[in-house]
């Protein structure tokens, strides 16, 4: 599998994005629609204090089918209450009337500070004439969902006579438990709703709930997938393994974008006792701070990736645990592998850090996805609030 | 209850630290002992590579008694197979040959770099004489244990007419669940063993196990109490919430100096359903790496409160939630308190940022302890083992 060179929107997909005064400069309001109704599936995040659109959303995807999705950014109209909710479907309203499509069949989403109200009016009069600037270059989209991301991102792969296009925002706040901050992925084979739904989450489950950037878990994660069906009917067992290499693909972007982050640091478990135990400790490897400063500073200090496995409530065998650091192994048999250290901080200093754990007690295996952890992220977030 | 003015070892027991030659300037090697035998007994990492100290030191503590106490720095013993733990039992016999008592009485730590063998030959002829230069004050055994820590850590408490004395090290690699990195604890109040554990482990559940620097969990976290009932027998209920106090309060020495902290975090949740869903929310809040840099930035991005406490697996209502901050209500009723930005920034600008999560479902109720999240943090372990 491949990704093109440059992403496309699938076959009756197109979007756009503007400045609605949200934010100083920048785009800050983004619409996604198809031209004829899409099956569609959606994951939200599981945190307690979801934002208003996460709680209209769930409500939204039951009917299993999308005409179009609204985005801003710099405001995520979270912890808003009953006018919360009132001005997500605000939201909806808006691009309903603007596209003259069903209310219900509009996905809106929220993203950028917590507890403060949307600016309503703002949106609404954004969306006012929007239809006439529809692209087809899925990067037009991208740019007005960004907060703190550093570039927009956007990814097309192929199966079959159809595409498959996500597009993604990541950086902060990263650590989803069901899809990372906002990922819409836009597809014209034909899929629907019910199987749609277990691809989605089946594709997930390996990307998106894999990365982390700092454990913090949004209030505003949501995953929509949409499927139009303009390219026909499509092998389902190839359009499952393209939408998994698709997430896991965008989960890296996002990775290696996180807030601050100089690197992609990506943690492989094998040999676990279970798949969960290895998800686990695959995902402290990522989250541990000093492995991710190790990371960032090239400094060949393994004993904290032993700390890291160690501290998870999995089996582990200090006897029978290897490591290694991009494929050279650094450490077996409860011992320091006798390695040459400029070599392996030569391999640390690479703008991709794979840390290897192979436990030898299961066959179970996972892979995590994360970031190094730098001054660029403190700086990025002593201020967030107020820049 | 109130801290001594200066600490003091209490009736019998003496300390002495050196430089033998681990690191390049400062004392790396301390001797704790007791002129006459004391209970004991003690509490040690969770984390799976536990260090060769932590192995042998879980055998040692089940006779209940110790006379003496050897901890190095700069090197930890950890991941080192069977050559460390004949170091460390090396380390122990040293200590009994120095000062003619059962090498079986004799406990030991060593903290620093992992996964490197211990340069046994130094400590071994740093602990010849040492019996020599035996000093009353806690600060010079406190001295010999620092890694990164700013200054050394001691504090004295009374219970009748016996004292307390702990002396610690703290600041990264530190989530213990199950003790701080090192922490000693002596006594010359008379308590036996099987309640003295009893206590050290309430002590510790309150204390130390709601500590968190950085969510890394070492591998070499221990606690060790002695008394030696020099001063005789001690009410048991004011030993136990005197003990309880001064564990307190060396936990906030410990968060206060966290590697690049510059505040004390404070989370204390109220009102959960459980006392361990209090606990869970409460170290949520001190972790978040968000709600850390808040607090170094004093960013009134409160809804970043809310997402670390929605992210818990715990049951959390949003109508129900009010957050403070130093006493200063912030949120309640699904929306932000219209609160001064100026006056929370104030408040948060405070070394001591205390945030207080009233969930009103339940009685559980739990304090955890922290610190900000600095570029302080990230400059000193970008670069540990290195230096």
């Amino acid at each position: 599998m491949k990704l093109h060179k440059k992403a496309v929107m699938p076959k009756g997909f197109k979007c756009a994005s503007k400045n609605c005064g949200l934010k100083d400069g920048g785009k800050d309001l983004s619409v996604f629609c198809s031209e004829t109704r899409a099956y569609a599936a959606g994951v939200f995040t599981k945190n307690k204090f979801p934002g208003a659109p996460v709680i209209l959303g769930r409500e939204i995807i039951k009917n299993g089918y999308l005409r179009g999705i609204i985005v801003n950014s710099k405001v995520s109209n979270v912890g808003t209450g009953t006018e919360g909710i009132e001005n997500a479907r605000r939201m909806a309203i808006a691009v309903s009337e603007e596209f003259n499509i069903p209310e219900n069949e509009v996905m809106m989403s929220s993203t950028g500070v917590i507890a403060k109200q949307l600016p309503i009016e703002m949106i609404e009069s954004g969306v006012k004439g929007i239809s006439e600037n529809l692209e087809d270059d899925p990067l037009v989209g991208a740019k007005g969902i960004m907060t703190t991301d550093t570039y927009p991102k956007a990814l097309s792969v192929s199966v079959d006579e159809s595409v498959i296009t996500i597009i993604g925002k990541g950086s902060g706040m990263i650590e989803p438990n069901m899809a990372t901050m906002l990922v819409y992925i836009f597809t014209d084979a034909e899929m629907e709703t019910p199987l749609l739904d277990t691809m989605l989450r089946e594709a997930v489950h390996i990307s998106f709930n894999m990365l982390s950037v700092d454990t913090d878990m949004s209030t505003s994660d949501t995953c929509i997938i949409m499927a139009n069906g303009l390219a026909g009917k499509v092998d389902e067992h190839r359009f499952l393994e393209t939408l998994k290499f698709a997430c896991v693909e965008m989960t890296k972007m996002l990775a290696r974008d996180g807030e601050g982050a100089t690197k992609l640091l990506l943690a492989n478990v094998n040999g676990a006792r279970t798949e969960d135990e290895a998800r686990v400790i695959a995902k402290s490897i990522v989250n541990s701070p000093l492995v991710k400063t190790m990371a960032y500073g090239a400094d060949p200090n393994i004993g904290r990736v032993l700390m890291a496995i160690g501290k998870c409530a999995c089996e582990v065998r200090p006897e029978k645990t290897e490591v290694r650091i991009n494929h050279r192994l650094v450490y077996a048999n409860e011992s320091r592998v006798d390695f040459d250290e400029a070599e392996v901080r030569k391999l640390l200093n690479d703008d991709y850090v794979e840390i290897t754990a192979t436990l030898n007690i299961g066959d179970g295996c996972a892979t995590a996805y994360g970031c190094d952890l730098t001054e660029g992220y403190i700086r990025e977030n002593a201020a967030y609030y107020s820049s």
